[in-house]
């Protein structure tokens, strides 16, 4: 297979996923609360559209390195925040604010909204790790702070060295850039390693793996989400937010989501500005999302638990209303 | 003086400068070869229009902790390069590849034109560092390597290990990047601080402070300067490439020349694309250039030693056959 085929195979799987989430999946006979997407669970009624998918994915060039290789055919779980009847958007949210000149009243901003609206965490620069940490102590708000970036082009030593400080400093989860130029040579071993050492050293903190998946090919999102699996990850990342190809795509959280089976967190960052997007990388797998429209996101979508489906149609009829940009004109 | 005033006055003086400069200097009387600029010798004939400048820079608002206070009335010689009869264009070239995505075979045709032009420097991520070091030995090229690159906001503690990491693999000189948002705060003393912490990581080597001069306000950009050369900063740079509010201009080279004094080397980078740019940043007081059209310039400029007011002529009498963008449009 190659890559235009694997590209345009991602965005039917996206295009089909999406228009089979705006329907509200069947209760299950056992009377579970395991409402789970078709990807996660071809076995389970999901649409048989979604098998060959799966299937694919065994093919011996991908399933290279491919952690989950033998356990293609076996029954996937959700996610954890799929698995529920319902979420809360306002889980999903990393409050980020990484831009150079960001300024202390901005920090301060940030982590009072984060509060507030219980984001799952702010996503802030290492100069903020600390001051972050006090704000936020005992609020139930993480503070995840990223390392070697935007460029992930820092020597391991490098990355190493910082996250020891950030964890030092209060960090509670590691938003890391992975070697992209490593990881368009190939050169895997180096990948690997790179990511090793920032996960040992954030010793047991969450390690969220970016991998600026708007640089590479499919193939390499796969490869580069199955190795950061393999070296210790807790999530995978698609984009920095600062890459001038761009951010965050549903085919690009919906292969990662396929390499790195239920285990692991996918996060889903940059360009997510409207609540037709971040439902729709919640909709392919995503479990976070990089945002700083979090606050708009909750405004428009609210605060208390709903279905994805219910979402999804919420935010399709809300247009006219929406506080995010886009939803009005965004087809669902 | 406030900020817009600064600002007219830069671009005043900009104007004045390049139109000056196309002219050769008059000979000095004693018959030296110090064919210096306007701006840096005021009391040695230079043209009247610029002194008031000069003056300007003692304004209390502006003199603030600007370590030149005393001095600006006293004769301040040329930068080095700029007192020599002649230039060679690629001695100012740090021959650049930045970008995440900069792969192992691109940085080695870095490294073999940077051999082959002669230019002063490669300027490299931290993850080729090493690679650099080992492919120039002995070739007289300086491996110039970034650090906190490109947001600088990472802690001081992370930047001051990674740089002795670098130095460690072979790095002659660091381009860090100084703490955008904390000079935008006003924080002097972390900025101060954060840069001190490198210039000591760096034992020795050349440390270039990055200010992303397109962020801040003239006013901000002088402090930042006067700053950087108290924390011992052997260069001031404009810029990193990667923030969207743009690279080097003229008006801020000029500004840092006139915070720095002739002691301390000006590195102009981000989109000097052209022979008209380049030279333009150099007649405005800078020594480096950050580019990654080197070999472009080099070619359309020359590589003998040329008056730089006679390659600002030829500049322009060769846009028809300029190899490098802008010059055919560009006017002088």
């Amino acid at each position: 297979m190659n890559q235009r085929e694997i590209d345009d195979l991602a965005r039917a799987v996206a295009a089909k996923l999406l228009s089979k989430q705006a329907r509200r999946p069947p209760a299950r006979p056992d009377g579970s609360d395991a409402a789970v997407l078709p990807l996660r669970r071809p076995s389970q009624g999901g649409p048989p559209e979604a098998k060959p998918v799966l299937r694919q994915w065994q093919t011996p060039d991908i399933s290279w390195r491919m952690p989950l290789g033998g356990e293609r055919e076996a029954v996937v779980p959700a996610p954890e925040p799929l698995r529920a009847e319902a979420i809360r958007v306002a889980d999903f949210v990393d409050h980020t604010l990484l831009k150079a000149e960001a300024r202390r009243a901005e920090i301060d901003k940030l982590c009072a909204e984060a509060r507030q609206y219980r984001f799952a965490a702010v996503c802030v620069n290492g100069c903020w790790a600390a001051h972050c940490a006090g704000l936020l102590r005992e609020s139930g708000v993480k503070v995840a702070v990223v390392a070697g970036f935007p460029l992930g082009a820092m020597t391991s030593g490098a990355k190493a060295s910082e996250v020891r400080q950030l964890v030092d400093d209060g960090a509670d989860e590691i938003d890391m850039v992975a070697a992209v130029g490593h990881i368009l040579d190939e050169d895997w071993d180096y990948v690997e390693d790179d990511i090793r050492a920032v996960v040992e050293a954030a010793r047991g903190r969450a390690v969220k793996v970016i991998l600026e998946t708007a640089a590479l090919t499919p193939m390499l999102i796969v490869k580069a989400a199955a190795i950061a699996k393999e070296a210790g990850a807790s999530y995978v990342k698609t984009s920095t937010g600062f890459h001038p190809s761009g951010g965050a795509t549903v085919e690009a959280v919906t292969l990662m989501r396929a390499a790195v089976g239920p285990d692991l967190g996918v996060k889903a960052a940059g360009g997510i500005r409207d609540c037709a997007t971040a439902l729709k990388m919640i909709a392919a797998g995503a479990t976070r999302l990089g945002t700083s429209s979090g606050v708009k996101l909750v405004d428009c979508l609210g605060d208390r638990e709903m279905g994805l489906d219910e979402l999804l149609a919420g935010a399709d009829g809300h247009g006219a209303s929406c506080k995010t940009k886009g939803c009005k004109t965004e087809a669902y």
